[in-house]
Order: structure tokens, then sequence, then C-alpha cells
């Protein structure tokens, strides 16, 4: 029998999928970056049938691509090309298998996309905090195993601080059972923390149980105008020790992201009336009722200005109001799409010596270089940006300058979407050589044979 | 030259310590149940001081036994005597190396005490939630180690989730930095989670960089009596609904320990006119004015009372109030000194099914059981300790019992203490195979030549 047959033995003819244009979009990521041809699409059901798909391809020597809502950044959920792989995709598995609101927990299968698992939550009258813009349709598997990050991180944390438990599917095809619902259990090594943030390359997650949270009751949005990300820096400490963890996001906007949007979308307009040089827009979340709250952060911004900590802000009055604020937020990405992106993280109160720092770099390097810096300061993490266009051309150039500058700062070249294969390489020079050893040597140790999607991560 | 001399020539002669009146209290834990010679103990001041030692110890196939304060329960940090041994003390790495205020990070050594931590955060104006009852004398690498909880875990987690960043010496002497201070950094696999939790079995926790929140300036504390572990798990719902995160306490006391206090101690008083049932204690903590807190806390438990969630409550009006009811919750420990003890998780919606049949079993077994219930019910946590004392003579088959059930319930032999040596053997029955063998394969990778505190966890 050939491999397909094998396959379709396992999980039905009909989820093997070979013809191209079936296989498409499971071959290419969503950037466009990344493609490659692979045996076939396996869609199996079960985490039993999982199982069986991984011990057949252990047993062939094939490589096993997992892959979720195929929405990641850097490559990770796509083939190679470099060796005989398959793309296992955990589309359906996509149960909602437990909500427990006792014990705040929610049982679910790895193909769940992200937005059904905040609408069960929700629907049982609980809050699952990960938010982030492919929510629609990216699933929580791959959010696991890339250790997701998103808005609310500064409030309850990366999808890593969201689990409790996982089942997993190894190298070889066993299926390790953590499926514990237990906030505290210290009975030897936490062997989940391996699987999370993996990239797939030590096994397939195949469902979890998550914590949920109390559903904010009441929330206030405001956007505010700085001189500096210094300026920004020094009100996310003022600001959290007013209102405390009732600040859930905190997101830096340079007025160059500003211009970006207002030249993108007629629809949206400036939100202050004159022009500033920096913006935070701050999201708060409470129990209780939204006046309250809004009086509350009010009464916090009001005393930020009279120390001068910031320049002007507006909060948001209605819903609508509270979209048309993260409306720009969300239009930044589509307003610069052509330019070289950088998504890092540095300690936070080193953001503005590194802001100022990578700026004069790359001014020195390339004069007329525009920058678009915005992202969630809160967690230390930028989406550093560098156009125009035409640097496109010299990327590896621009990117050494901003990689050299963090590595002054201690900073990570990945804060929130992994490495995949576009980092791959990059890491190498930032990581110490004892700490690639230890990580190939956990490889080694759950994937001798290097089977568990290959050319990612390491 | 003797093994004491080549110490001696790494850490100075007077930090190897061998007379017996020196070593004693490193030789033997705090409840005094484990007790063995080891070579000497020493006591490096560095962590290239603790890097030459176990590089030592590897070369001579010495064992290594990490020790902090010395106030774990499962006899994790003390020798075993089945092998040549050193005990590695970390009291003098104790230094607070930074504390940064806008990252909200303190970078601390593995000897600092948690008091000590607790200190250098609030006098920066900022809040280090670990809070356990030993903080005045347990180290925070101890604490890392073994995933502390305590009584924060409910809003903060445990020990795991306070660390940004970690330096390990590795069981062949080499030291990983991994010291990043980043909230965000998905660049491969995230080592720092393997030594968390690992009892000094993988390497030597000596440095990290641990997360610091803002400081609350209000806080609540009510005493609430209730029919039911039932009502208390419905309790802990309807206020996490009403007052959010600013719950930060739920401890649940049964009638038995609240007599036992009362009998143990003549300054302590019932805290309601009348007896109930169950008890709990809660915290709550927010920014703001603590009128406010109380208010709002005043306001939660009358909406509990009408819906018939609680049978009785009274809030702290003062300081002193408040210190007298968690005076109680304190107390309960030495108040029910001798039984047999067993520190357990379960789901926190299974905890009344969980106290009930336990209740049960050991009711038809022992019948003139006697049971002290109390715990973190917020985290599904119960110390369920069994008396009268004589049962101690049996206590493997009252351990049995309340382990079988916990079985049945999907919960954990140890949510916070640790395996040590006194629970792994019994983990084998908890655990499935696949775990374990996982579990032996990291230990392998890490650490070949089994010297990392040999005779803990597996």
């Amino acid at each position: 029998m050939t491999l397909q047959q094998l396959l379709g033995e396992i999980v039905g003819a009909r989820n093997v999928l070979t013809a191209p244009e079936d296989t498409k979009p499971y071959f290419t990521d969503w950037r466009r970056q990344y493609s490659a041809e692979a045996e076939c699409v396996v869609r199996p059901a079960s985490a039993s049938e999982v199982s069986a798909v991984i011990a057949l391809c252990a047993r062939e020597e094939i490589a096993v691509v997992p892959q979720g809502g195929n929405t990641g950044l850097v490559g990770g959920s796509v083939p190679t090309g470099e060796c005989r792989e398959i793309v296992l995709s955990l589309a359906r598995m996509n149960r909602i298998r437990a909500i427990d609101v006792l014990n705040d927990t929610a049982t679910v299968e790895a193909g769940c996309v992200l937005a059904a698992v905040q609408r069960a939550a929700d629907d049982a009258g609980r809050l699952f905090p990960l938010s982030l813009a492919a929510e629609g349709s990216c699933q929580i598997g791959g959010n696991l195993s890339t250790n997701a990050g998103g808005v609310n991180v500064l409030r309850y944390g990366t999808a890593r601080e969201q689990v409790l438990g996982l089942e997993v599917v190894l190298p070889d095809g066993r299926i390790w059972n953590g499926m514990r619902a237990l906030r505290k259990d210290n009975t030897g090594y936490d062997l989940k923390q391996l699987f999370l943030g993996a990239e797939g390359t030590l096994g397939v997650i195949t469902a979890a149980v998550l914590r949920l949270f109390p559903k904010p009751t009441a929330t206030a949005t405001a956007w505010i105008a700085l001189d500096s990300p210094r300026a920004a820096v020094e009100l996310l400490g003022l600001l959290r020790s007013r209102v405390g963890d009732r600040l859930s996001a905190f997101e830096l906007i340079s007025r160059a992201c500003l211009d970006a949007v207002l030249r993108h979308s007629a629809e949206i307009h400036d939100p202050l009336p004159a022009a500033q040089p920096w913006y935070v827009l701050a999201e708060f979340g409470d129990s209780g009722s939204s006046e309250l709250l809004r009086e509350r952060v009010e009464s916090a911004l009001e005393e930020c200005a009279e120390r001068g900590a910031l320049r002007d802000a507006a909060i948001a009055q209605s819903n609508e109001q509270t979209r048309g604020l993260w409306r720009i937020r969300e239009t930044i990405p589509e307003a610069q799409f052509t330019n070289v992106k950088h998504d890092v993280s540095v300690p936070v109160s080193r953001i503005p010596e590194f802001i100022e720092v990578t700026e004069r770099e790359l001014g020195k390097a390339f004069p007329a270089v525009e920058i678009y810096c915005f992202g969630h300061v809160g967690d230390g993490n930028l989406h550093y940006n560098v156009g125009p266009e035409n640097l496109m051309t010299r990327r590896e150039e621009v990117s050494r300058i901003v990689y050299d500058a963090l590595k002054a700062f201690d900073g990570s070249i990945s804060a929130e979407h992994g490495l995949g294969q576009l980092k791959r390489e990059e890491v190498r020079r930032h990581k110490d050589p004892l700490e690639l050893e230890l990580m190939r040597a956990l490889k080694r140790t759950f994937d001798p044979k290097g089977l568990m999607n290959p050319g990612k991560v390491l």
C-alpha cells in the first residue's frame, strides 16, 4: 500500500488530501513567504488517530508538520520541502469537551478556533483572556504550541500561563495524558511546559485544560498623548500603582503609525485636536459598573496630567468610541504593510533607550529611513517595522542593526511570534552555545529521529 | 588532598563544615523525620564557586544535595545517606542584585530569605506576592526549586509564575545564564521551566529574575460561616464574579480545626457568636482606599447572604482584627500537630465530594477518626490531616485511603510541598508509567551520573 493508503486506513480516505487545489492552502504560510510540497495533508479526528498517524510516520521515517489555523508569521506550520513530510491538520479535533465553572476551567481539543474557546467561556459567564488579531481562524493548539501573546498579556500572561493540563502525542506515537485540571500539583517535572512554545518539534498537542477567569463587567478605554516612549513607560508605572491590574492593555503607537493609518483609511480620524509625537491606547477592565471604572480612570489620568506625565487624553464615552480607538490600533499592520518587520522585546524599563539607539543607528545607515514603532509596551514587546518599501531589498542589513541593538539591551528577537523557519538561523547569534546545546539535547531526548516539524526552531 | 581540602580551596576552609555540631542542622530536616550524614556542608558565595564545587563533585562522583532554608516538609533538602554526598548550602548567596521598578522585576540570589525579597520589593513600592508560613527562614532558591505555593496563589499563582529568568549551575558544573528580564520571549524551549519545581535534581538554581506587582493599598479580611464545603466552593464563584481578582486568599477551615485552635490557645476566641460547621477566611486586596474596598466586600457578602450562600460573616474593622482572624488560620498546624498529614489537591469543583467520600471511607476503617481539614480552597488545595494521635502507627493505611480517593478525583498527592524523599515511592502509584519514563529521560539527559540530589523525586 502507498503511504496515502495507509494513512487513509487510519483517518478515512477523504481525510487524506493530495490534490494540489486541496493541499495548497496547507503548504503555504499566511504571509506567503514559505511554500513547499509535502506527501499529503492528513486530518485526524481524535488523539488516537493522531497517535496511529504519527506511529506510522515514525516507522516509515516520514516527518510530521503539525498545523493549526496556519496563521503563524514565521513559517512554523508549513513544510520545508527538505525531506519526506506530511502536514498533520488538527482542524477536525474541534470539540469543547467541557466547561467547569466551579473549577474555572475549559477542556478543549487542539483544533478549536480561538474565538470559539472565547465564546464558550463567555457563554458560561467566564473569560478566556487570550486574544490576538488572528483569533477568528487560529487554533488553540497552535496558540499553545507557539505560546501566543496578544493584547491581554499585561494582565493575564501569555498562552503558557493559561494552561493547567495537556494531552500530547509523542514522536513515537504514544499519547501522554497530562490532562490535569489542578491549580497546584508538585509531583515532579512539569512536562507540559516542554511542549508549550516548542512549535510542534517535541510532540503534537491534541487537547488542553485551560484556565478561565471572572468576566470583567466594566471596561474603559483611553487614548493618551505623550512626549516620548520614556513618558509612556513612566505613565505605565503610575497607572499600575493607581488602578492595579485593572489595566489590561497598554499599547504604544508612534505618530508615524497614526499618520499611516490616517492616510490608509478616510474613515479614521485623529482622536485629539492637535498632532502629538506618541500615543498610548490603554484598556481597563473590572467587575462592577463601567461608570465607576471610568471615573476612577479619569481621576488617575487627571493626576498623571497634573504631574506632567501626559500631554492630552480622551476617554471613550461609548462602545462605538471604544471600537473607533481600537480600530486605529488594529489598522496599523495593513497601513504600513510592506517594510522590514521585527517582533522584539526588551525589559520595559529599557524601551525608551532601545528606541532611541536603534533609530539613530538606522538613520546613520539609511538616511531616508521610516520607522513604524508600536506594540505591547506593558510587556516590553515592540513591533518595530522599518521602511520605506525599497528597504525590503536590504532587509538583512536592516535587521542586523535592529538585532544587534537588541543584543545590547538583553532583548529577544522573537517576543511572541516564535522562531519557525524565519528566525532559526538568527537565534544562533543570540543564544549562548550552552543554551542551544541544552535545547538540542531536549530535542534528541524526545525526538531522536528528528521527525517532528524538522527545520523549525533548531 | 582530601575532598574537604579541595572544597576548601574553592570556598575557603571555614565555609566547609565538618564538625557534628556545625553540620547537624543541615543534615536533619525541619520536621525531624529525615536525618543522614554527608561528607560535609559547603557554603559557596557565588555562582562561580558553586560551579567549581559541582565540577569537582562530578569528577569525584560525589552527590550534591542543594539546600536553602531547609524548611521543606518532604525531606528534599537533606542527605539520604545512601551514597557519598555533600550538602551545598546557598545561604551565603543572599544579595538582592537589583530592583527595576519600571520593569517591575527583582534580580536576586538563591540564598535570599523570602521575607528579605518581600521587603526589598516593598521598599521599592512594589509587591512580591509569594507568601508562606516559613517566609522568615526559607530561601527563594528553595521556593523556586520546589515551586512553592502559599496563601496568595489564587491571585498571583505559584512560585513558577513569578519567574522571568534563572541562573542555574548544571550537573557538570557549567553555568547556564538564563537571567532574562523579559515578559515575552519565544525563542525556543523555555529551559527555566525544567528547573522550577525539580527539587534540585537537574541542577542548582543560583539566581533569578522575579516579577513584581503593584502594591495593594487597600485590604479587607472576612470571616465567613458556611453550611458545607459545597457552599464554600459556590461562594468562591459568586465572590469572584462580584469582586474579581480583588479576592487574594480563600481559606477553608472546618469546625474541628477551629475547636482545636480554641483548645490550644486561650487568647483566641470564636469570631462569631454561634458555632458553625465550616468557615472561610477571605482576604481582599485593591488599589484605592480600604474603606471603599470594605464597602464593596460588605455589599458582595450581603448579596451572598440574601441568596443563602452563607450563614454569617464578620469583616475585620481594624488591623488588629485582621491579625486576629489570620492568627486562627496560622495556629491550625500547631493546634493539631501529631496526626497523619496530607497536602493534596483536586479540581476546585470536586472538593465537596472529595471531602465527603474520604471522610466516609476513613470512618469505615477507623470509627474514632478525627479529621482536620483546611487549606487553600481557591486553589483546590487541602491540608487533610487525620487523627487521633494513635493513628500515627497506622499512617500507611490512613494515607492509602486518602490517596486512593484522590486518584478517583484526578487529584494530586502533593499540591505544594513536592515529592522529596517522602512521596517518591507513592507517586509511582499515581503517575502513568509513560510520564515516569519521560521524567527519567529528562533526568538522564541533564544528570547522566545521577549526582544531583539523588533519592529525591525519582
